[in-house]
């Protein structure tokens, strides 16, 4: 791994979003402005974190929220991160052509410069959750930003249950795996079962970390967003954005109720040690995996 | 998912191991009559169960506590699954040919058959675990155990911290993954260094639970065992043998220092459930995970 810089200061933004994309894009600004005066080298917004939570329905009026890669709320940003020296990670709704979008990020480095764009390869579908009708699943593959303050290994929220796409960033080299993301429970929930799913996810993602001996930092809307059709309760997004370690320890993390905007340190090498204490790299059977291309072993 | 019984009574047995072979043997006997008189169905032993953990230090005598994968160790206990009528998962040194010897699993059903039969596939290597000089990689592949209690997808120790291990497991139709193991603490490590260590052993295999939607059951050693050789500290084995279900949820777990025998109602059929909600099989992009099988993406 090539260490630009040993510890690498990140700035968390998890927001409640508002219906309203330019005061939402206003607030994030101001977030990025506050966090880069902080001391903020990489700065990492949440899953479409100019918009409310759309998929919350199927309506093909929301297909006008999306915007081309390089469009209004890209060039922006690139004026946010030029004036403020740092490099952002950003969720945006794509418009590819008519009828072709995508749920994608896209990294911006300290120049404004447009340094990694990211497809989300694995798209959920479920009650609240209808990402299949408004995401084409990414066709730009696990391909790392080489940035000027590390590779970054950014991944969009429902990949974030799946090791092949924690694997493939680790195994192309990032030093940090980075996750967007807009989760939250259904209101109608048991208290266990909410309990469950959240400790699942920050579960599955610690062991991203753990597998690949990278720290891991996700990054969460907060907040509840109703349903305007009134077809589902609408979601309370649990925050509980964290940063953890390459052995899965947590770092930082932020609360299930309120927005959060802060700089947390990470050390990079530490990688390094844990790596030569666990290394797992050393000894993965590539030999016997191949059936982990198979939809199933039946 | 076939799943012959909706609730599995597992047994778990965490044991000190000492120096004697036979006396192991004995006080495991012991306890899966008791667990089987308890009502378990399937009883796990530790890792390499019969000895204490010798590849503390390269001794060649060492191989002298090799058996053949049906000889006295494993006569023994399919006498007693026979008995009680209960499925059996034992971990042994297993003796192949002159110079091959495997870290082995046996699975011995409830006639005292032998169904299955599997080899470490991935071997750690570092001090005071010095499993490379003893046991030859696996070459057995990932194959489940299909038995009366369920399909069993068996693996030891270090493929705990592999997520293809338990994804090929579960691509196989396992039911439940089942890690007989040996892990401990060095003496010397600091007290921080301790709990991140077991934390992320506890972490990385609810993980594989989670992204599976599988239950998973771990079988740790316990107690102090020196290095006779003076080499080394010796390792202080942390118990902790869990059991989780599908979304991670740990349902029992063992004292880190003290042994352990405990039947766990593991409900099979909330796989079921949970991979309905989070039905990751259906998104895994196998299109895409082909650089899987690459050492590194370099």
């Amino acid at each position: 791994m090539t260490i630009l810089n040993a510890k690498l200061r990140v700035g968390i933004v998890q927001h409640k979003a508002g219906l309203n994309k330019l005061n939402n894009l206003e607030r994030a600004t101001t977030a990025i402005l506050s966090l880069a005066e902080q001391g903020a080298q990489l700065i990492v917004l949440q899953e479409l974190f100019a918009t409310p939570y759309f998929c919350q329905v199927e309506d093909t009026a929301h297909f006008d929220l999306a915007e081309s890669i390089d469009g209004p709320t890209f060039g922006h940003l690139a004026s946010v991160a030029k004036i403020t020296g740092v490099t952002v990670v950003v969720s945006l709704f794509e418009k590819r052509a008519a009828g072709l979008y995508h749920n994608a990020a896209v990294v911006i480095g300290p120049q404004g410069e447009q340094l990694h764009h990211y497809r989300k390869m694995h798209i959920p579908d479920d009650p609240g959750f209808y990402e299949k009708f408004y995401f084409t699943p990414g066709d730009l593959g696990f391909e790392i930003a080489l940035t000027p303050v590390g590779k970054l290994g950014v991944l969009v929220c429902w990949d974030q249950w799946f090791p092949e796409a924690a694997r493939l960033m680790a195994l192309r080299g990032a030093d940090v795996l980075i996750y967007p993301t807009a989760i939250g429970w259904c209101p109608g929930d048991s208290q266990d079962e909410k309990s469950r799913q959240r400790d699942a996810w920050l579960t599955i993602q610690r062991g991203h970390a753990i597998a690949n001996g990278v720290p891991v930092v996700v990054v969460n809307r907060v907040g509840f967003e109703p349903d305007l059709t009134g077809q589902t309760e609408g979601i309370q997004f649990w925050g509980s954005s964290f940063v953890a370690g390459p052995q899965g320890e947590i770092i930082v993390m932020a609360p299930e109720n309120d927005e959060f905007e802060q700089v947390v340190e990470v050390d990079l090498q530490r990688s390094e040690f844990v790596r030569r204490i666990w290394p797992f790299l050393r000894d993965r059977r590539i030999d016997a995996y191949d059936e982990i291309l198979r939809r199933f072993r039946d």
